[in-house]
């Protein structure tokens, strides 16, 4: 649409000084860095000197396309992804990211990662996920003529299993301690392409979080510069650490003189990511209690969410399941029905009760119809209602 | 946005010669056409020869108020409605309008009749739906500040009777012959602005189908011409007369030298419209069958939809819940979930296999998540599954 990929490599996120060629993609993280213990993600690198800067000339719209010399080949059709809107309440912003073709930001990252399924001459993509992403995998997978196996879990709401099966995929309610060493299993005999992670800590698709990226570029426009402050729904930090690249990316550009901090807002019943960096590890693994916010509730993190938060002088805020309730319904109450896991951005906003030099972005990352418990309440009819009897 | 309003009167839909001061709002439709048996929706005049046509050297995007000169003046804040896009499947072409602000096209409306309601002052605003109009407008409401009563349908699925609710608006579950008495009574006594219809054949908001102007802008924008023919899944036909008129203007405005055939498809559980049309009637009543098409399946049609398909050269088209599932089916086979009632503009298309001179646009309305059966089913889960037990 706007001119071919730029991208030229791939690059470690525990060394960047260790490359490796763009393609394949290292689905299993850094062959170089990763231990035991931790797993390092990698990244993709860019000829950014041969960008031509009118790129962001445009006015921001549907179809990530639009940013093709900042992602990798985008060989996948696109959904209409991007191009949300950037609404203002009570001063501060929220990035309506539930306004994708599945309702979820996570749109922004299929395209890409199924893209890379089709340039690697895949034969299927895989993943497994409870929700969103698995949803998205299989929207853009059948989009893409590509088979797709999703292996979800059982504690998904029943709205969202309808939703995940929508598409045509192959759809396994499978335990929860059984859908990696399948996932795994499904790579490496049907050689299938992974879009969900297959290492100890997390490190996903290495090409995936570059779709976020365009989150960062919107931004840029809608506000006409960047933000002092975004706060981020946080699970792996995949949204996280591509938002903050794509600023970075406007920085190293000469398009804008600063960046913003990258608050990671997570469910207090986890917090990897908070855990990791008050302890200064690369990435750290939690006991998980029960929290509802099942899109963002895990006990694995991964090293992109400390990079994202400690760069850009942010934080890791954690959010109690009664403040993503509060932020999720003072949202609706002003016409936005986020996910539970949607607001966690606003609640993480409003725990950190900070003072910002300029614009604060929450991005609200998908639909309330996703919610747990939603459909579950039928509400009874009330025959020979007056509007005396209407409450005031 | 892009300048205020150019509407400077209302005009009746059953004499044209007749015009009527822009505010109030006619709500129970044309006062000096309306009979008994038909009521005439009125619709909105504007100032054209004051138009910057400039206004359609934009890039189409969120929040309708871009085209406010095209539109009654806009009060109410956007949630980031329209710039939807425009897919291309097999040579035709989906105008996705799930990715609105609560996941249909209504948004498009509401933010127009929650502007009148603001305009004039109305202390709250009321409306009887079954669910995507009711939620819109009660998030609309919200969104302004406005109280809303919203009298719902025990018959929506749950999980829309839950959207319905999210917003903080005042939900009541009526009986079906219960809710227009019930609508008129809180018009008149509590003085609410009534967001939906009170007369004996559909008039509706009489400005609210403006706000579906603003798809054919879109459609001229992102096609570089207007299509040949328009495909839109039809109830009181106002996406369809709106949609219409915004042609018609793009036509007038010498922007466009054509208009497309507009078709209505309706369940043929129903199907006023097509009555209407065969009759040669302004508008009609019918016996209402079993659809599970809840959104658009009704036995009151309006004069609306016959303007459409009359004056544009289409045709009303039927179209069977089966029908209307195997088109739901191959568009989510491709990656888009459409509620049953969303998929009927690709299943008239396709029932009427016709040819035409240029590009081909079916509406989708709205997200997959509001359907009958969403979230009835929980799936088991499997455990000990091995790559050889997945199907091929």
């Amino acid at each position: 649409m706007n001119g071919s990929s730029l991208a030229i490599r791939q690059r470690s996120l525990g060394d960047p000084s260790i490359e490796f060629p763009l393609s394949p993609p290292l689905t299993r993280g850094c062959p170089r860095t990763s231990t035991d213990e931790i797993a390092y993600p990698v990244e993709v690198v860019y000829d950014y000197a041969r960008l031509d800067k009118g790129l962001f000339d445009q006015a921001p719209g549907p179809d990530i396309g639009r940013w093709s010399p900042l992602l990798p080949p985008l060989e996948a059709p696109t959904l209409g992804e991007g191009g949300t809107p950037l609404l203002e309440f009570d001063g501060i912003y929220l990035k309506d990211e539930s306004q994708n073709p599945t309702w979820s930001h996570k749109d922004r990252l299929n395209r890409v990662a199924i893209s890379a399924a089709l340039t690697e001459g895949a034969p299927g993509v895989v993943v497994a996920s409870s929700g969103n992403h698995g949803a998205s995998t299989a929207a853009y997978a059948a989009r893409a003529g590509l088979p797709a196996i999703v292996l979800a879990s059982a504690q998904s709401p029943a709205g969202v299993q309808a939703f995940v099966r929508a598409y045509g995929a192959q759809v396994y309610s499978v335990p929860v301690d059984e859908r990696w060493p399948l996932l795994r299993e499904i790579v490496d005999r049907l050689g299938y392409h992974p879009i969900s992670n297959q290492t100890v800590t997390h490190t996903g698709h290495p090409y995936g979080p570059e779709g976020y990226k365009t989150i960062a570029y919107e931004l840029f426009l809608q506000l006409g510069r960047v933000p002092a402050a975004v706060f981020a729904p946080t699970g792996y930090a995949e949204l996280l650490f591509g938002t903050w690249k794509g600023f970075t990316e406007l920085r190293l550009l000469g398009l804008a003189g600063a960046t913003p901090r990258m608050f990671s807002c997570e469910p207090a019943a986890g917090g990897p990511n908070a855990r990791a960096l008050a302890e200064g590890t690369p990435a750290a693994i939690v006991e998980l209690g029960a929290s509802e916010a099942y899109g963002i509730a895990g006990s694995v993190g991964g090293h992109r969410g400390v990079l994202a938060v400690r760069d850009s002088g942010g934080e890791a805020v954690l959010v109690t399941d009664e403040e993503m309730r509060a932020a999720q319904r003072d949202l609706a109450r002003q016409g936005v029905w986020q996910e539970l896991s949607g607001a966690a951005g606003l609640a993480g906003y409003r725990k950190l009760r900070r003072d910002f030099d300029g614009p604060v972005v929450c991005i609200g990352t998908s639909s309330g119809f996703k919610d747990m418990g939603v459909g579950e309440e039928v509400f009874p009819v009330r025959a020979g209602l007056t509007v005396a009897d209407l409450a005031p």
